[in-house]
């Protein structure tokens, strides 16, 4: 078993090498190799994603990621851009299956903004598609408009789209995921203006015919935006398309109060993936020693569990993560009065002896 | 001036009958029309949007709306659902520039899903174009795939595209509204995905020199889409695409709690405008006459400030309406123990018996 571990930009060095320690304790039989990718791998080799990392990361049973990005790259060309890293790895290995947890921690309840009923208990799996929608759709770019309001301007353009076995793949991956959680999957859509959202509709709603046991229901992305802030504990999984998941996933961790809590796993056909926090690279506070590494954590326990067939490794980890919550251990983003502030290096330390 | 009455399905017939009330008591000298829209105009003629309907629109200066929409119209073709009228509605007047305050009124922040200080005296307008974007873009429909993951497949799809002016347009609105308020503009964008809002970025940037008074920041939509959950006082003037538009809006409405008190306007560029409650047609309980009303009055307000050019008629509704939440009357949506339940008709009464 072969892990590929990209630190990459921001904090991403810090809490990656927390996981690696972590991870390292378990006594596991598996090889890691690291490689650069985002602003660092710019840098070094003028590419955010250079071929060596991407055969490295090809070559994986899965990927442990930490974050990219910085400020300093706004001024790039989008192709040189951190981010297209990620773009160019979800297309390269097909991670078309995006799991995003929004868990609310019991011991972390009232960092959330909203009131602790609301989220105590908080437990929904965003299910977001990751290779499709307008992030990839050809034709996009700038023409001259033909049509439309003011004919004769430049205009840019995007083609959302989607094909129904891309909808098929990621509607089994939700109603899958729902039969071992509870039992209910909410299908987000614009199918009342999008082309491509009834389709999605349609095709999710015959898929669902071949899980009686799981209760489907659809729910336009507004709505959905508005239910989340409103009552979120009533979703169990939800499962969209790349745009809405992009925005849904992330209003979602944000109601928990501590996306640093928070990991993912980006899946293909093969199980292969990539893991990484929910959290970005966090320029402001990289080198200082202060980010919060448990959903980087948490993104390795995901690894095993899902890319590596190790649940009971998995178990452990997190279950460790919980011991230390409940010992008080807060990084900065999570601290509150009464609880013992920690760093980086102290939270990973403290993971490997509740292990 | 002529004001075309449209109240739609649902509650919209109730809401709206207490809005022309209070502007009836007003006595300012204006016309009224009314006409079927939406579900109630499908079951009278055959279409959502009848020709009699759309002519009246378009010659009033300025059009009430309750709401359009019902379970039972989901089964048709999409071209007759009732909400196809709204959409005919903006894009044959071209309504583009859509206003939607999310505020929390002092006698309500108990009752938003946030924590009391995150939204205490909260105030911010968004701005949403509502002429362009995906909602309106060609080419889009069904076909077979030639490219993408799964060629030869069926696939849906849409366009997503922005031409310069009319960015241009919209990006003056809310530098002007921003003037009249916190000097602040917040563009919310995807451009490190999509070309369509890079060159969005780059025009409400140029347009952004000539208001150096106002401040401008950009914002990718999924940190948006956080922000405003974990500290939304911190934006004042949101500016957006129609899509994000949709999602940011509705969000940030409920997270005041209090989505039955806000208003809506879409104008077009000859203050032409529509003028509707934020909330929707709320069949499960059409017809009970516990619908809030207040959004709607509200709306009439913001219709008496923009398109008709009665300020103080709209700021005397305005201070009518906190009268009568500071006198403790409650719809049963805002209702708490301690203030007094009322309906739809008395909500009205004690709004013209405040003016
Ligand atoms: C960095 C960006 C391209 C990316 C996305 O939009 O998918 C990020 O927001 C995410 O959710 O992983
Ligand atoms: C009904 C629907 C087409 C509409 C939209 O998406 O614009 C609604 O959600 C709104 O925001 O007015």
């Amino acid at each position: 078993m072969k892990i590929a571990i990209l630190p990459g930009d921001g904090i991403g060095t810090e809490i990656v090498a927390e996981a690696v320690k972590v991870l390292k304790v378990l006594d596991l039989k598996f090889e890691t190799e690291s490689a650069l990718v985002g602003g660092a791998a710019y840098e070094a080799h003028g590419h955010p994603l250079p071929e060596s990392t991407l055969k490295l990361a090809k070559q994986a049973d899965a990927i442990l990621f930490g974050a990219v990005g910085d400020w300093k790259y706004d001024k790039l060309d989008r192709p040189l851009r951190p981010e297209q890293a990620i773009l160019g790895l979800r297309k390269n290995l097909g991670l078309f299956a995006n799991f995003r947890p929004a868990i609310c921690y019991e011991q972390l309840t009232h960092a959330s903004s909203l009131k602790p009923e609301l989220v105590a208990g908080l437990d929904i799996l965003i299910i977001r598609e990751l290779t499709g929608d307008i992030y990839f759709g050809q034709p996009r770019g700038r023409r001259v408009a033909t049509d439309g309001h003011f004919p004769g301007s430049e205009e840019a353009f995007d083609t959302m789209r989607y094909s129904r076995p891309e909808i098929e793949r990621i509607a089994h991956v939700a109603f899958q995921a729902a039969r071992k959680r509870g039992k209910r999957v909410t299908s987000v859509d614009k199918a009342n203006v999008l082309e491509t959202f009834q389709l999605w509709k349609d095709v999710v709603t015959e898929v669902g015919l071949q899980y009686p046991d799981v209760a489907l229901d659809h729910m336009y992305v507004d709505n959905a935006a508005m239910q989340l802030v409103k009552a979120p504990k009533k979703f169990d999984v939800v499962v969209t398309g790349n745009m809405f998941g992009d925005i849904l996933s992330d209003a979602a961790a944000m109601l928990t109060g501590s996306i640093g809590m928070l990991p993912s796993a980006s899946l293909n056909d093969k199980n292969q993936g990539l893991y990484e926090p929910s959290h970005g690279s966090a320029p402001d506070i990289a080198g200082k020693g202060v980010a919060n590494p448990l959903a980087t954590i948490l993104s390795a326990a995901m690894m095993l569990r899902f890319s590596l067939n190790q649940p009971e490794a998995a178990a452990r980890i997190e279950k460790a993560v919980d011991t230390v919550l409940s010992q008080g251990l807060r990084t900065p983003d999570i601290y509150s009065e009464g609880t013992t502030k920690v760093g980086t290096v102290e939270m990973g330390d403290a993971v490997v002896k509740a292990l």
